[in-house]
């Protein structure tokens, strides 16, 4: 299994402080060390950094971690390897450009036997089950909608109908992202935290290290950091229930349904 | 206008001493500060990093530098911009995937209104000249081959027939790899070095910087280097012609269309 970290904003915010937390999961406080990636979206473009070392120590996260890039939507993963071997090309999270957008996928989870209809517009690089559910999903968007892109509420249906049906092979905890809405679905544990005016003081679980989001905010900003287990020990997160499709916009949690197939 | 840079290898080669050179164009040594970035293959997978400051003092530059990322296929690129707004959605290289694999895209010149059939499998996410002629490219791709990968020798034709008349608008130099093969076309300015056994000592123009490749080097190593103006000062750099696409293969120029259209 891996860990997912997740940021959705209503004001582009730097994910340093979170961040610091969770690659400390990678190889460090924790044993996720096969790998880890982040991605950025700023307006329309995204940057996705990359590793195949353990996040704990990996030149690229030590400069992700010093280099405070502002964002709205952010999806990051740390890899403990099941299906696939360790290589970049199984690194998570996974790009893909569709309508004029890039789209952004990165999973939890384990989905066995997947069978799934041969690719179409979309087609895996690796041989993980991760990345063939995000194209099976993109390809899914793609047929339903047609070439250009719909509202990103209304694409909550259909995510949620074809999640259901893959979650019956297996773990499918994931965060999607195209910049505009970051969904989230929670089949095993999944945990969010919305922050805003006023502002406190928040305390990593994994490093001691504390701080005032007073200090680095203005009152109107709206954040929510999403997270496997809970980075901060003195704050209350929210857990998203299994079974949960959740679509986060503009900071907040906007609409949900579940995805249970009976 | 902008700079590229480039290497194609027999075997998994870092890019550190030529990228110390080129990066120095960005912003010291000459005018492209509007960003840059640098796409490693590494067998299936690839990363790339962008940044929207210039090269020279980047901070994803230095780490880039300083990390030997060792790639057989490398696209670089720093940026003048001349077409869309200096913002990371412009920022070259461009990813995509077609056939299962990630296909990358750089390019320096200008090509003046472009009019191009509406794009079917690949949609451009900024507003560049450059990445509609990459999508309208992989379009092409696509649609001739189907949805199966031919070798790429094949592509050759296709790809000089479609840029002879891309480069009918203006100065079309450009990268373009899928990790198999990186094909290059000259418009106006673009030269490479092939290095091999008896390997010796190379000095850079934009910096102080030697080093003797035969002390990191083994016998079979055959690395090429492909840039818009020479790297090094005590070596000969042989021209590609103007209106010539090279395919690099393994290291070696291995085939080559004149892309001229009358």
């Amino acid at each position: 299994m891996c860990q997912l970290l997740g940021m959705n904003c209503n004001v582009p915010t730097d994910i340093c402080f979170s961040f610091a937390g969770f690659r400390s999961r990678g190889g460090l406080t924790d044993e996720h060390g096969d790998g880890w990636g982040i991605a950025f979206f700023e307006g329309l473009g995204c940057r996705v950094f990359l590793d195949t070392t353990p996040a704990s120590n990996s030149p690229i996260a030590e400069m992700v971690n010093q280099y405070p890039i502002r964002s709205c939507n952010v999806i990051a993963h740390i890899r403990k390897a099941t299906q696939g071997e360790i290589a970049l090309y199984n690194t998570h999270p996974f790009c893909r450009e569709l309508w004029g957008r890039y789209w952004i996928f990165a999973h939890n989870g384990d989905l066995k036997d997947l069978r799934l209809p041969p690719p179409r517009s979309f087609q895996p690089v690796g041989n993980t089950d991760s990345e063939r559910a995000f194209c099976h999903l993109l390809d899914n968007l793609r047929d339903h909608f047609g070439t250009s892109s719909p509202p990103p509420a209304d694409l909550l249906p259909l995510l949620a109908e074809r999640t259901g049906a893959l979650a019956r092979n297996g773990a499918f905890n994931y965060m999607l992202s195209n910049g505009e809405a970051l969904f989230v679905h929670c089949a095993t544990a999944l945990s969010y935290i919305t922050r805003r005016a006023p502002f406190g003081a928040a305390h990593l679980v994994d490093q001691d290290v504390t701080v005032d989001f007073s200090q680095v905010t203005t009152p109107n900003d709206v954040v929510t950091v999403i997270a496997t287990q809970p980075l901060t020990d003195n704050e209350t997160w929210s857990p998203i229930a299994p079974g949960e499709l959740v679509m986060f916009r503009d900071g907040e949690r906007d609409a949900a349904l579940t995805t249970k197939t009976g």
